[in-house]
């Protein structure tokens, strides 16, 4: 480990200490003002984010909307205390357990300093300030950042605009460091005083990681989110009654951000006999363009052929390029026998705009093949509420995909994931390393906390939330 | 993998999904038909206790009494629905991100089968139908349990008289099976049916163990709880004014089960000049007796040979035995600058009844000490509440003891857990490998959960906890 990778854990840690000192109302104002400094620099960050990742810029100015919304409303969920979630238990001498309960009084703390491994394709909601820094941000810890390499100047501006913000506010300085390269990065995930850690990524790059952190000599949380394939259930009613709706808005969901999203529907599942498929064939796809920078293409064209060049799989669009820039969209359709065959390589994430049209005959193979899924982040369902036959497969599906999958959907597409506090962004693994828990929503700031309790402890020495007094008003279920 | 494992894990796997769609009720209903079930059993099976593990009879009936509570406890969790964490968030065309928020509705549902691995010091509590297996059900799973070979007799008798509950109840037959032998355990803990593991016991047993949940082609979470040495600070004030009294109730805590319990406070810091120690050496200690089996007692020997024969560490009573069963207490003396040159070597845990009584001068020591700490399941505060020197060193103890310890405690004692809504029992490792759970507490159950959201459902196909009707009248939170 060099010492300057060494001195940035330091300062984290330094500023983790202070920042989880601080009253929370005070640290919602600090995330308030961090939003506030963004979105004044704008005019600065998206032209440097176009430039390194070839998105365009209403996509961009979206996001870093999306990225300040995210900021605020963690903001307001600190000042409410509600995700402190406490307890507190009297002494009762008649406890029936056989024994006398103590005074015990329980809130989640902050987790200590975190490393956030940032992701490739949302420069601003999933990496420097994104959700997992905010989300660590807002539990009371300090971050420190491994920027991705497919955005370094924006990192390191945006590092900058935060930093203006936190010496403005009389923040803690180091509330907020970057890191770059791979080797600092594995490095932090191995140094002592680094308390959990959380990635956005490939299956193959966060399992690097995650074994990383499972091996050190004080294992730590880390929590990845890492591949999914998003199925899509195309029931026969709505395929019967609206094939054309379906085949546009696939298509608008599979090219959205060039089918650079992790929750981009690979999969799309139609009845067969029913004109969907024609439909998709008919359809005018975008135009062509880049993707987010070398690596992504290449691993696109890989992942992509692979799939391709798989026995029953046959190509609905010409569009596919075999290795120039910039790249249309790729429809590859198979039956669902093949499918069947071998989910293990026909149902695998291909990063980019591609989708694998699967066309079935039977109900029963389709629950079938929900049963054989991998861990996903969404399943999503295409139906008519009130047609019996759409009604009695998604009973069999519901349950199915309820166990696979993170976020279930009904006639809506899992892009575009909303930021609020019923959302779940998560999965069995390989959707994520830590099923138990969200990346994305107000939920997600609880990874960062850990539980204490209190027995028997003087109000005087007591943390405020779990003073009788309740001098911040925190919501506290007692006795219960 | 035998092919009778296979099928143990099957038939669990199989129960799990029919015991997740019951309803909370009919689960609760079953919960509390077995605790009637064991209490019911409780002169078969105590007397097999105390054969199988040497502990006294008014212990084990206690601890009986407390396993029975505890899943009466949790099925009151259950009816209630708290412990689904139910959010809606309605469609809103206004949500300040940027985007129309879709409707969302987000709960807990169970995990998946569940793997125990039982402790060999609660054969009751942390055993069969302990609190693991306890939380596990009461989140909508059925478990396998992995018996400890130090009760293999008592673990099927336990489970004979629950299977003959889950037969009257028309419950699942295999809502609990029972496995043995190391070998079964860790092709279980490998097996792809199995959702979640949770332990408690050695850090050894527990590391190598969360090695191979990490290590799986899918990890799983692995709840472990390990080793802790429970540190106990008696501040001045109250060393000076309480000696007596300070002394007999550590004995007291020391001693309780023959030192075989995870909180036992190993580590107790008095200050120099004072007559704690003193009143210790004058106590009469209780009677030599047996530990649960011989490879405790060999551990137990062994480690408490390593803290003895270190530099500067002499023994204040002479109770202790080289070879022999049974056992006397055995408390261990050395001065702080002892111990803080080889903390790893001296805060270690020895499982048994031995403590290591530590005189310090400088309060500084004491706070680096604590600064110094592995992760701790709890640490003790004794001081005077309106004693200004006692409160100073606590001000500047708790801060650093709540980063290293999941519960505190001012003048009472570890030993003795709770079960309560806001009991913590967990910490940061080696205390436990997840830091961010419990695993006592009705908290302890949400590790055994999973969320689920679901976007834009027709409420026909929604599950009832996320109905608008909300026929369960469950706790729901609404737009915020």
């Amino acid at each position: 480990m060099s010492s300057t990778l060494d001195d940035e854990v330091r300062y984290v840690a330094r500023a983790s200490a202070d920042w989880a000192a601080r009253p929370p109302s005070e640290r919602a104002e600090v995330l308030r003002k961090i939003a506030d400094g963004l979105d004044g620099a704008a005019d600065k960050l998206v032209p440097l984010a176009m430039t390194e990742t070839q998105l365009a810029e209403p996509r961009l100015r979206g996001e870093l909307k999306r990225t300040t919304f995210q900021l605020r409303l963690f903001a307001d969920e600190v000042d409410g205390g509600g995700l402190l979630d406490v307890r507190l238990d009297r002494a009762d001498e008649q406890w029936p357990m056989g024994a006398p309960r103590p005074d015990l009084r329980r809130m989640l703390v902050p987790i200590g300093p975190v490393l956030v491994f940032a992701a490739s394709n949302f420069p601003f909601a999933f990496s420097i300030a994104g959700g997992d820094t905010a989300a660590a941000w807002a539990a009371g810890n300090a971050v420190l950042v491994k920027a991705h390499p497919g955005h370094p100047e924006l990192s390191d501006a945006t590092a900058a605009v935060i930093t203006r913000v936190l010496a403005d506010a009389a923040a803690p300085q180091d509330l907020l460091r970057v890191i770059h390269g791979r080797e600092d990065g594995v490095s932090a995930l191995q140094h002592p005083l680094i308390r959990a850690a959380s990635f956005t990524g490939s299956i193959a790059g966060g399992r690097a990681l995650f074994d990383i952190a499972a091996a050190r000599p004080e294992p730590i949380p880390f929590y990845g989110e890492l591949g999914s394939v998003n199925p899509a259930f195309v029931l026969p009613g709505a395929a019967r009654s609206q094939p054309q709706q379906i085949a546009s808005a696939y298509l608008a969901s599979v090219t959205g951000s060039q089918g650079q999203l992790c929750t981009k529907p690979g999969l799309l599942l139609v009845p067969a006999g029913t004109t969907v498929l024609e439909e998709l064939g008919k359809l005018e796809a975008p135009g062509a363009a880049p993707l987010l920078n070398t690596w992504t293409h290449d691993g696109y064209l890989a992942a992509l052929e692979r799939v391709a060049s798989h026995t029953g799989v046959y190509e609905l669009t010409e569009a596919r390029t075999s290795s120039a820039e910039p790249v249309a969209v790729t429809l590859l359709v198979a039956r669902i026998e093949e499918v069947l065959s071998d989910v293990e390589g026909l149902v695998t994430e291909v990063f980019g705009p591609a989708g694998l049209v699967v066309e079935y005959e039977d109900p029963a193979d389709v629950v079938e093949l929900a049963t054989r899924l991998p861990g996903q982040l969404t399943a999503t369902l295409l139906g008519v509420d009130d047609e019996e036959d759409d009604l009695q497969l998604a009973r069999d599906l519901v349950p199915v995909l309820r166990d696979r999958a993170g976020r279930l959907l009904w006639n809506q597409w899992p892009t575009g994931v909303s930021v609020t506090h019923a959302q779940q962004h998560g999965g069995p693994y390989p959707a994520t390393t830590a099923p138990t828990t969200t990346s994305v929503g107000t939920a997600a700031i609880s990874r960062f906390l850990r539980p204490v309790a209190y027995q028997n402890f003087p109000a005087a020495l007591l943390p405020e939330p779990l003073q009788d007094a309740n001098p911040l008003g925190v919501p506290q279920r007692i006795d219960r």
